[in-house]
């Protein structure tokens, strides 16, 4: 009998050592192979899979390995073989960050031998394949220590012994022994994944929020007062009891005075004009400067601070695009392109022109000089304790700057946020939430009928973008006024207001003009307001019998008190059979919390239907009776089955969302019934 | 005005030239991202496609970059815009051998410019454009040379002159001048993707062929004479008549004397026992060597030369295992494992064994030295004009092992052929095929039914593997005899046969056992051959009057006919509304020949259905008559719409193979008709 001879070195025409056997392949989740990270917040669990398999009939062992971007080794836990090669493994990132994992597996000749024992029926093949197993056991010995040892040297010893027990098997098949040698196997041929998958983890807001966007300058004690500051402090407990936990403020900075725009964004303007707080950039600072008719940065803080103790988060508004009287205009000419004329470019898309604002020239030579200083600008608001940016247009700058800019910050601040406003093209939505914005705007804000709805938010919660795009969702924002909301009066504002918190954990509106059902358009045909709050002050009767407050406080209550609401996946369309009427529904992980919402699209006219509902995607016994609850009326009903009947009349309220009550009392619960 | 500095250097904490703002994503075809190459024939066009886009609104220019492994520079053609940043090149492979291509595009100032010309409407803003045109075509006509050169540069005057043309756009929006200036690109900032895909281009035979497997030692003169080469010579215009390309011989090594199976695989045996094939290697040599009984190597190399003046090209069986006594055992002892009783560790599955069969232990130390000789048992063949290997069980040895010896041997040989032979789970088939495998057995052997023939087929030619896993479907095999076969009788034989020839463009039978019907299994409930072949000589009667023998010839002219059977792709399945039949059509890429398939899945009743055709998938104009013949039987029937009646009688036929013939004459086509 020959002896093998020891592991040689690769000879040098073979890349890499011939007897590694296994492969692994088709390692999710994955975002494009693995160069770019998924996302998760603190606390959640990720369940990575794996194809691991090998030539031959050998057992394979499979562990998931990951860690903390900061930590130098790697941590493991076994995975485990599920149907047809494919192996599982879980572990939970426990804090913000960025975590990354990969996948080792390796032909384990203990483990064969263990499953080919238990197969073996003759004396003379039991006595060999015992002592094959005590060689194997010997060199488990080797890699262990101390008890573990002493136990594998022991139990090869009795293998060995000519005189063993009467039973082999037992001796061999040892549970217990197995288990320790399984904990010191033979690497030395482990194949692993080149890739290290990454993850970034962020805070739990990233994953559940509820955005109040609000213009501080219309907070004024009237119409022709500049609001400050100070009185956007005192609009806080309104915003706080209807329940959001953002509050996001259009740009803060000195507004330009060049080619200022006026009222309806027109070209003339008086001494009066406020202008847009878009147009960022005048002799009285940048981007890092407030508008002194807001306040000082003092009173920034101070609101900061007020709006965290109402429960509220600030989010800044981050534009980066000048006002012809920016001061980077002449502090930094070479960012900006140079028509023929001896002027600078200013945004245009032809035959339009935006004369009042200048684009930054990302191909200057000096890029590397313009994206520092556009970090800094984060960094500034960062050290002044904000921690969530709404990033106007992010699809006109280059992705690689994104995703630079990002990474850099979460570095040092991982509890950053980050929302892209990007009203664009699908894949480039797609790429900026790649390459690092943690939220991102989506197409909700034109998706209305059954079928659109269905669609998109199927595609937003089980396609690939489920890793990487997080869903804000918004029914209207100061630039987009939608027909629906225009044409469908009460009834319109608050089914959208439904739809958005509660098919996404992520959602906002922009107020007072949402609440106050505000929907005048400029024009027929167009989405933009009439007398919009971007080019004035606005003065708003909070205390309008029709506001929609309270209807927006109940929305976020249910959606504060749901867990199901406050997550993305397990989202379920169930068939209702009226087009005019859509109805789904959403569990928390922990498949304790489930919730329904029916709503009626046709502001118009009372729908009825019959719902279909699957007892899996909620948790029921569909057998049994269970409650149905409204938590935006208070209204209870019982149902049994899988079909029931549902009618809304929008004049009262076109929307039900139910918790489900899934216990209720039959007589079967008695002991007396049997 | 400042001038912009030249391109700097990249700072060094940014890993690449931010100004490059293309991104590019999703290229495809594409195997695993490129890990592994896709699969062409000699001839065909490869449709590349990406998701390229950049921030903002500017033009972008994208090519299509490839060239053969052995070329040094890279050859482009442009990629053209298709809907959602989705592009679009194609290229052919014109020869066998390894290719690969990437893609590289760039933000285009030039087509950016003229894109935007074409829509600015004031006097001013075209004069100011104009100067700016002429500063981008100035840089195009530096970087041409020859009359470009002198064309753009006098363009670029006009442009500039104050005194220039009354109509600015007819001189900037020049379409001949555009082509020109479009020749000469500035792509000193264009992203090129980072991986190469490479592609293995075969011959037409990897694509469509038609194998016959027969045991030449059964070509004697009757049961008891060992037959040889010369007698299988005999028999080859026998195979070539019905229409096959490759000869495929089971191994033609010598077999081993110890342990030898005798019939029906026992275990005892007499001297006249022949023992099987597979058990590879004696005293009178190993895989280089040949069986004394079939002949001579010279023998051998007239059988090939025959075969190949019959039209018949030669497939060997390679099967990389000993018997005991092959002269491997003693010479390296290392290549296999070795069990503590001090003989060599046979092959089994526990309780099985299988000792008359030694396989090769892979995680041997002289892993390089086995690897090395194995790939001189495929050289030593080729050296004797063989290109086909069909290879059995390679999923017992390592898929690294079978990534390296293919890929030596093709790059020397790029007309090799290797089948796998790899009955086992799916995605160790799968990882065969990618590995480098040129053909796959499939599961098509017990995919009877019309759900499974639907879904198995629809997996094979819209899969991921239809770039990558070739079918070669096999109705049986000398190891396998499907119950299907056992039980049906004539007409299941038949219709097992058009499936195979028809759902693939690459088939075998294992005959005359398939033709002749044999159809007896060893026992009930198996799907082994009673009197196995495998183990004795057989004695065929093959003038027997219900050979399939013609039947098999006209399937097979009805593949080399039509070009729609030669291919993979474009299967499409057709509703009938019978469980028992099935409909598919196929048509070849130029769309010049199109083929309906109907089966009667039940081997023992008529039955009869309505088909529901798919224009498009067709060819077919189907508001007029057409015509279906079937090349089987030469009948002709008038078809019109999309449903159509069909009825078989598997007593007779239980398939049709229509050739549509398109056009049928109306009285529209007659010039008095209008």
């Amino acid at each position: 009998m020959p002896r093998q001879k020891k592991n040689t070195a690769v000879p040098q025409e073979f890349r890499t050592d011939g007897r590694a056997r296994v492969v692994i392949e088709d390692i999710t989740p994955a975002v494009d192979g693995g160069c770019f990270a998924i996302k998760r917040v603190e606390g959640e669990a990720i369940d990575v899979e794996a194809d691991c398999f090998a030539d031959g009939h050998d057992s394979l062992a499979c562990v998931l390995l990951y860690r903390r971007d900061d930590e130098a080794d790697w941590r493991e836990t076994p995975m485990t073989a599920l149907a047809n090669d494919r192996w599982r493994g879980t572990f939970a990132v426990t804090s913000v960050g960025r975590y990354r994992y990969s996948v080792m597996a390796w032909v384990d000749p203990f483990l064969s031998w263990r499953h080919d024992f238990a197969r073996r029926v003759d004396a003379e093949d039991l006595r060999v394949a015992a002592q094959t197993g005590a060689e194997l056991i010997e060199a488990a010995a080797q890699r262990a220590s101390g008890d573990d040892r002493r136990e594998l040297a022991k139990w090869a010893a009795r293998l060995r012994d000519p005189e063993a027990p009467t039973d082999l098997r037992v001796l061999a098949l040892d549970d217990a022994l197995a288990t320790i040698a399984a904990r010191h196997p033979d690497r030395s041929l482990a194949t692993r994944f080149p890739t290290e998958f990454p993850v970034v983890v962020d805070r739990t807001r990233a994953r559940f929020s509820s955005w109040y966007e609000m213009f501080p300058r219309s907070c004024g004690a009237d119409a022709r007062s500049h609001g400050t500051f100070r009185d956007a402090e005192a609009r806080l407990p309104y915003v706080a009891q209807m329940g959001f936990d953002v509050l996001y403020l259009p740009p803060i900075h000195p507004i330009g005075r060049e080619r200022r725009k006026g009222r309806n964004n027109s070209l003339a303007t008086t001494a009066e004009d406020v202008g847009s707080p878009w147009a960022i950039g005048s002799v009285e600072g940048g981007h890092t400067a407030i508008h002194p008719e807001l306040g000082t940065l003092e009173d920034f803080r101070r609101l900061v601070a007020s709006a965290r103790a109402s429960g509220l988060e600030m989010a800044l508004d981050i534009a980066f695009q000048c006002a012809p009287d920016h001061p980077w205009v002449k502090a930094h000419p070479s960012w900006f392109r140079w028509r023929p004329d001896g002027t600078v470019q200013y945004a245009e898309n032809p035959p339009k022109k935006y004369q009042d604002i200048y684009p930054f020239n990302f191909e200057t030579a000096d890029w590397a000089e313009l994206w520092r200083e556009l970090e800094d600008v984060f960094a500034f608001w960062i050290g002044e304790g904000v921690r969530i940016f709404r990033v106007d247009n992010p699809h006109t700058k280059p992705f690689a700057f994104w995703g630079w800019v990002i990474e850099r910050i979460k570095r040092e601040h991982p509890d950053v946020i980050f929302l892209a406003e990007a009203f664009t093209r699908p894949k480039v939505m797609h790429r900026l939430a790649k390459v690092g914005f943690t939220q991102s705007y989506t197409y909700f804000t034109w998706r209305n009928t059954k079928a659109e709805l269905t669609a998109y938010f199927t595609e937003l919660t089980r396609g690939p973008g489920r890793e990487y795009f997080r869903p804000n969702c918004w029914p209207n924002t100061p630039d987009i006024l939608p027909e629906y909301l225009q044409y469908g009066g009460r009834a319109a504002f608050m089914a959208r207001l439904v739809l958005a918190a509660t098919l996404s954990a992520n959602y906002g509106i922009y107020g007072p003009a949402f609440e106050l059902l505000e929907r005048t358009p400029r024009e027929p045909g167009t989405e933009e307001y009439l007398d919009s709050e971007k080019y004035e002050l606005k003065q708003w009767d909070l205390a309008r019998a029709d506001s929609l407050a309270g209807f927006v406080a109940r929305v976020n209550a249910a959606r504060h008190d749901n867990p199901a609401l406050q997550h993305d996946g397990a989202l379920t369309f169930f068939p209702i059979d009226n087009d005019e009427m859509i109805c789904y529904g959403k569990m928390d992980p922990a498949g304790e919390n489930a919730v329904l919402v029916i709503v009626n699209l046709d502001p118009h006219h009372t729908q009825a239907g019959w719902v279909t509902l699957d007892s899996a995607a909620l948790g029921l016994e569909l057998d049994r009776a269970f409650q149905v609850h409204d938590v935006l009326t208070g209204a209870r009903f019982l149902w049994s089955g899988a079909r029931n009947f549902v009618q809304l009349d929008p004049a009262r309220a076109p929307a039900h969302v139910f918790r489900l009550r899934r216990r209720v009392r039959t007589e079967r619960d008695f002991d007396y019934f049997l």
